[in-house]
């Protein structure tokens, strides 16, 4: 089934707590490489039939009413994939 | 600064109540297109320095231990992104 992948971020001003949670464990358990890490959402949405671009515009518009919080969140990405 | 993304997804089989939710939502918001949804988590993880295999290959073990739950989750891409 074709799918389109939705990506969504915290605004690089907001406070991400979980990220900075997982920076902090990582050299406790050998990852000493990464300086900083950010944790967002991914939905994979199923469509029925092709993907068109008008498909494509709903699903960022479901993005950006449903799937994010337009005051804390990017939507960074909205995306075919073939399987 | 380079930065490596990690998209991490519920398994196939397991229920994705949060998906289930939002993909019955859909509708009533105007969203006819989708007959199905599953969220997962994106990561991004920040590299001092240059992204060679060697960090590659450590992100996606910080991904298989730390950032996701092997029993029910799969990651599903361990990526570099330019900015």
């Amino acid at each position: 089934m074709p799918r389109i992948v939705v990506d969504v971020m915290l605004k690089p001003e907001i406070l991400d707590p979980q990220g900075k949670a997982i920076v902090g464990a990582l050299p406790r358990l050998g990852f000493t490489e990464f300086s900083g890490v950010r944790q967002g959402k991914r939905f994979e949405l199923t469509v029925d039939g092709e993907i068109t671009e008008a498909v494509l515009a709903k699903a960022r518009e479901a993005a950006e009413t449903l799937l994010s919080n337009p005051v804390i969140e990017d939507v960074v990405k909205v995306e075919a994939v073939d399987d």
